[in-house]
């Protein structure tokens, strides 16, 4: 007889990842005594704020879906609401401004969760001393993209602080959306099998942001990603209907954030292929100079797809058949478990945990 | 035959009164190179700014009724949207903090144009050091709030900025509402002939701010009055139905800053009766030591409803019958001119022009 603490490797390996499994289905408490910069950073700080602080204090069926806009019916019409505030520093940056991302972020959260956008709002924080011409410009942009996403600004707000007391302006979304006759997505339906479509490359965003700040010495050119996400959603309704599970845009705290939220809500495992992730060398070299995991970078125009493998070719030809989408790419599948883990085979062969990402490396980033 | 330029006082008065009513229908320049504190402020500068630089980008029908919730018509359901940003300085005050103002004030929006609210959404900025115990007693204030007015939280978003780069937090609130099918208000429906009704004493919640701020030593015990308006709203309506012209909520800008607002709108003038605005002694005497007008003074529970005359007495007396509405009065009338005119008979005897708020004498006050 073996004494029993001694396992064979494979058992122990699956052991170890069962109780990795296990503290991730503890219910999240918030216990910090004051707010950090990881609160807002999109990973297990982030969860911990939401969902033990907001959650339990609003308890509110729509919340409790954890989707990326809260569902509201009425008379029998399915709608979206979603909300966002942007803090971007700097202002504006190659590729985009707080103005683009304050319309293509909201109205890309209510695109992920299948609805077309019907009427925006904007709520302005200026600081006292802002150039009349910044805000000028932000606002020529957010109504240009906001045309251009055919939506309309129906209400707005505007305050003003002390200097000092905000960082030139901080912009507020909200988006009203119908959810599309073909949608039926929710965070909770991934099963296993499920094949996971990424719309293009990791880390645009964040990276171009991290740049525009001046504070590495890097002589790389790297535009955000931010653009408008219906168009692939759309593509993918139409080449799956009710066979996409779930699609999610993975902004703040990256793929990896995005993948572990997804994973636990749907008690399922998720397999992600390193070799097969679409990558920018520019933004690759950048993160590995700076020891930055792209997986945690946002981006704010790509989004991850969950697909019924009868669908998933299909919907990947879709989505590669949509300008600007070409490097669309199939890059991993959901497993039954462990539930909640996500594992990543990587490009050397073996395999890791791609755990939540603890601490925010890349403040302010939207 | 006399000369022309000798006219006789009421005639010359008359011309003077044009003359004011002409420049305020010049249509609003935004010139000014940086943002100050009056663009927040609700009065000139936030008209300038609003109308001047706001509108004409985003150039949507229904910003251009400049209405307090933005209405959105969805297969035959009408629908309205409301948001704001609070801000207000110190987070706590008597009667109230920014928790409940976030709650109360964006369903009061809502209110005011007719709709009872289906949902709310939240987004938090949080200054990094925020002690978690302030930001969960809000947290818990605005779902009391919420729960009390008989909506729910449906979407939310945080954002952490660093230390200096805000104020402890500032909160944005948009509400979806669904217009009341008794409603059919309008900012451009105000009648010659209509009756002003008010629903209670002008200044508290400013005032309430402003000595929670602790600058200036007077020994004066004043709360905020936030409270839903709803049930006012709910009463008007079924009191007087479409007769019910308008109703604005008078928040930041005070009374004084709706009527113009709403003169402007509808081309009409409007006379206000000073000795008939219910009031507060202790406000009174507040903004008397302070040098403040109470008529610009935000409030954060009182309405001004404009009601055709036949219905006018009924739609007092159902105010009225509501708890905590007991003090609602009859302040005025709606005029025909001169257009855009805010007139005030004072209890001296006199009349004086309401002009619009120029500067901003109590900042962040919501």
């Amino acid at each position: 007889m073996s004494p029993p603490e001694v396992a064979a490797p494979a058992a122990r390996e699956r052991l170890v990842l069962e109780r990795i499994a296990a503290r991730r289905a503890r219910p999240a408490l918030f216990r910090d005594a004051r707010i950090g910069l990881a609160h807002g950073a999109g990973g297990k700080a982030s969860r911990d704020l939401v969902e033990g602080l907001f959650l339990p204090a609003f308890d509110s069926e729509a919340l409790r879906q954890l989707d990326d806009a809260g569902r509201v019916h009425v008379d029998g019409l399915r709608l979206a609401l979603s909300t966002d505030t942007f803090v971007v520093r700097p202002l504006q940056f190659p590729g985009g401004s707080i103005g683009t991302l304050a319309v293509h972020g909201t109205l890309n959260d209510l695109a992920v969760t299948g609805a077309r956008p019907l009427a925006l709002t904007a709520s302005f924080v200026l600081e006292e001393g802002l150039e009349a011409a910044v805000l000028e410009t932000e606002v020529s942009t957010m109504a240009a993209a906001a045309r251009a996403a055919g939506v309309e600004l129906v209400a707005g707000d505007t305050k003003v602080v002390e200097r000092g007391r905000a960082d030139g302006m901080y912009v507020c979304t909200t988006g009203l959306g119908r959810v599309d006759r073909r949608a039926h997505t929710s965070p909770r339906r991934l099963e296993p099998g499920d094949r996971i479509l990424l719309t293009g490359p990791l880390g645009r965003h964040g990276i171009a942001v991290l740049l525009a700040r001046g504070e590495f010495e890097l002589d790389a050119e790297v535009a955000s990603d931010t653009r408008p996400l219906w168009p692939a959603v759309d593509a993918l309704l139409e080449a799956a209907g009710g066979r996409l599970h779930a699609a999610r845009d993975a902004t703040r705290g990256g793929l990896g954030s995005v993948l572990n939220e997804l994973a636990t809500a749907s008690g399922v495992g998720i397999v992600v292929r390193e070799r097969d992730l679409p990558a920018d060398p520019v933004v690759a070299g950048a993160c590995e100079i700076l020891g930055i995991d792209p997986l945690y970078v946002a981006n704010e125009g790509q989004l991850a797809a969950f697909v019924a493998p009868d669908r998933a070719d299909a919907a990947l030809a879709a989505l590669r058949a949509i300008p600007g989408f070409s490097e669309a790419a199939d890059v991993g599948e959901v497993v039954a478990g462990p539930p909640g883990l996500v594992q990543m085979d990587t490009a050397f062969g073996g395999r890791r945990v791609v755990d939540l990402l603890v601490g925010d490396p890349l403040p302010r980033i939207c």
